[in-house]
């Protein structure tokens, strides 16, 4: 077998089999072809794509490139969740000890946050001591225990995944949809869960600007998921806005213990719902969605949801009272009030420069490299469709340098656009693909 | 300026623009753009092609990158003749001369053969003692004073192509149009004429299998070289069996020196003439192609191409005298007759196949590495439309070794085929584009 013939089968338009993927996958992770052969054949896959089975091959081969974990010693249908990425994104923090509540064991992996787009890791490190480092055994343990945990991404998982996306990266080669949802999904499946459960994001701050084309991402991962072996389900949802009012680590995980207190914003927890929903079903805790919601929200009510936080948190070495005493988590030094100026209705709030609003407060990482500020952020006062008023305020930013507060206003009144009439309401989930 | 917008933009189908160009392929020639981002964009050229103006900018970037030749020190008007190679294309030994004894000046840079094909600078080392590595000085000189030399290609003409082909060559990203025609252009702009007739070959036997595809290549070639102010023609030739009778370096030779001397087959002198009558008229010394090919063959006529030839050889070091005693060339200690067994006439005679014959005597070169047996080949007996008996010699094997001579004779017999209905005539030239 020859790189080169696989190459030029693409080119044609021809599919490749299983064992053309698996040599061409297994050869560039070890280093045996190199680089220009690669990228040829990732810019011909993006002229000629990849059909259902050649996507499944490729997710596989990249799951069996490293580690694939064995969730098997953890008790129950083990269920996941993975959103494409958003800002004030905090649905995870929320949603986790809400499901493991009712008794459902989520054994999770998650991500640091990259660009303009936050982290649960990150989030999580706001409190002192918190560590997602642990070892399998903890890992395992801690899920039969309290139903929950949430570890950093080990090394080792999917690393042709990781290679093969640094070199997509720098050769314009990243928006090929079965290269996306393989990318995605082959981390998923070395997680070892049972059931996952997607929130595809689309908006001015998602990577999928169209809904249309979230559409095709969540059916593509839905069916390599399935073709897996897996239960699947995926949640479109709205980006064009941030996610509740909070962005940024600290304020985000206030954000959510308010929500675990019954008093999350209502664009969220209509997120929440919908994605939790998912998950109760594919652990077959409810029969109907109704009833989940109904399930779902008595975790709030009752307090079991933030208790099981607390118990979380402590688990991993976290102090647990700072979930009781949110206004003792991380907070910035300045506070600067973004005033809004002519009379109408909030018609555009960009989520895209929010989080970039964000990255320049010090809140994220321009590069994988760079160290994050946990206190700062912004604090959204006003929405799209909020009718408002000269003199309002807008938003909030929340700072520890003066120059990079005046960086991130900027951004922020540029992405506010006030007009006359009342824009159309935008509903937050877009549909559901199973 | 980013190498990753500039693959991007291509990918997108946009046109890039002569800075993007020129940055693309200085930096990979200085190998400041890896090798996998230029692959992604010869790929992405692949699907979205180039237009004109980008096949142009890119062809004088390449010309650009190395030494250009400054002809100036030449008197006249130099013309230049090129072939994009096939199966006993003896041409330029033949039409030089030719063109030579009209005092039409021909500084001329020859490849040496690859693969299949062979190439003139291999077929001039019959003669003892001859050398293709002159000074520039002496090649200067030597067509100043006797209207012809043929130098073997500096090793700094248009590096940033050879390292492109190179890129390209392991990449499947060989067979676009435009990326031909510039790799071809570069060369022959950076070797200085005023003029370039160009031999683009169709038929089995060729690069371009199609005549369409020939066709769209002459195009390409000559509005890259007008585009660059040159005066252009292409003659589309046929190559769907061997051009003569001669395959093989020394074989081939002796049938231009044949030729020269008014013995040359009829196919091989039509294309001789076809093209002559390009060269003479690009230089002004007919006023049409009538008058161009009779005073072409006044000088096979009246001997003076073949006492230019001789005057050429003993000029670059040759033996003057094997020009009039051909039998003191080169020749092999083998001949094996391959015999035909079918009554009927033969309807194909595979170029490829003959080539590839010669190839597996040793007289064509496997790699850039391989030495070449001078002296081997095949010389064809009959040719497509010609009536064979059972019993007839269909072609002579000259070989060194048995084993290599069997190899050879196999495949020859491959390459014929002898049918009952006599073939419609192919045409040798196909057209010609100005």
């Amino acid at each position: 077998m020859r790189m080169y013939d696989i190459i030029n089968q693409k080119k044609r338009g021809r599919a490749l089999s299983r064992e053309e993927i698996c040599f061409a996958v297994e050869g560039f992770t070890k280093g045996e072809i190199p680089d220009y052969q690669m990228s040829a054949l990732l810019m011909a896959v993006c002229f000629q794509g990849m059909n259902e089975e050649e996507t499944l091959q490729l997710t596989l081969a990249m799951r069996d490139s490293g580690d694939v974990l064995d969730l098997s010693r953890i008790d129950g249908m083990k269920v996941d969740k993975h959103s494409t990425g958003g800002v004030g994104d905090k649905v995870s923090l929320i949603l986790t000890p809400m499901v493991a509540a009712l008794g459902i064991p989520v054994a999770k992996m998650s991500g640091r946050g990259l660009g303009h787009t936050g982290g649960t890791i990150d989030k999580l490190e706001c409190f002192p001591g918190f560590s997602t480092e642990l070892t399998e055994k903890e890992f395992y343990r801690n899920v039969n225990r309290i139903k929950m945990a949430i570890v950093g991404q080990t090394a080792n998982l999917a690393p042709a995944d990781k290679k093969l996306y640094a070199l997509r990266d720098v050769t314009a080669t990243v928006d090929q949809l079965s290269l996306i949802a393989s990318s995605i999904m082959s981390k998923k499946l070395a997680a070892g869960a049972d059931a996952i459960v997607l929130d595809v994001k689309t908006g001015n701050g998602a990577f999928m600007k169209e809904e249309e084309d979230a559409f095709a991402l969540a059916r593509e991962m839905v069916q390599i998921g399935k073709n897996a072996g897996k239960k699947m389900s995926a949640v479109v949802t709205d980006m064009s806005q941030p996610l509740g009012n909070a962005v940024g680590n600290s304020l985000e995980v206030k954000e959510a213990i308010l929500a675990l207190n019954g008093l999350g914003p209502a664009d969220l927890m209509e997120v929440v719902y919908a994605l939790g929903a998912e998950m109760v079903l594919a652990a077959g805790k409810a029969s109907g969605q109704e009833e989940a919601v109904e399930i779902l929200q008595q975790t709030i009510q009752n307090k079991t949801a933030l208790d099981k936080f607390a118990e979380f948190i402590e688990a991993q070495g976290g102090e647990k009272r700072l979930v009781y005493q949110p206004e003792c988590l991380p907070s910035a030094s300045i506070q600067l009030q973004v005033i809004n100026t002519e009379a109408g209705f909030v018609t555009e709030l960009l989520a895209e420069e929010i989080g970039l609003a964000s990255l320049a407060l010090g809140g994220g990482r321009a590069t994988k490299e760079s160290e994050i500020d946990l206190s700062v952020g912004i604090l959204l006062n006003k929405k799209r469709g909020d009718a408002v008023a000269p003199g309002d305020t807008l938003a909030a930013v929340y700072a520890n340098d003066m120059e990079r507060a005046k960086e991130a206003y900027g951004r922020i009144v540029r992405a506010y656009t006030v007009q006359a009439e009342k824009p159309e309401k935008i509903p937050m989930i877009k549909g559901v693909v199973r």
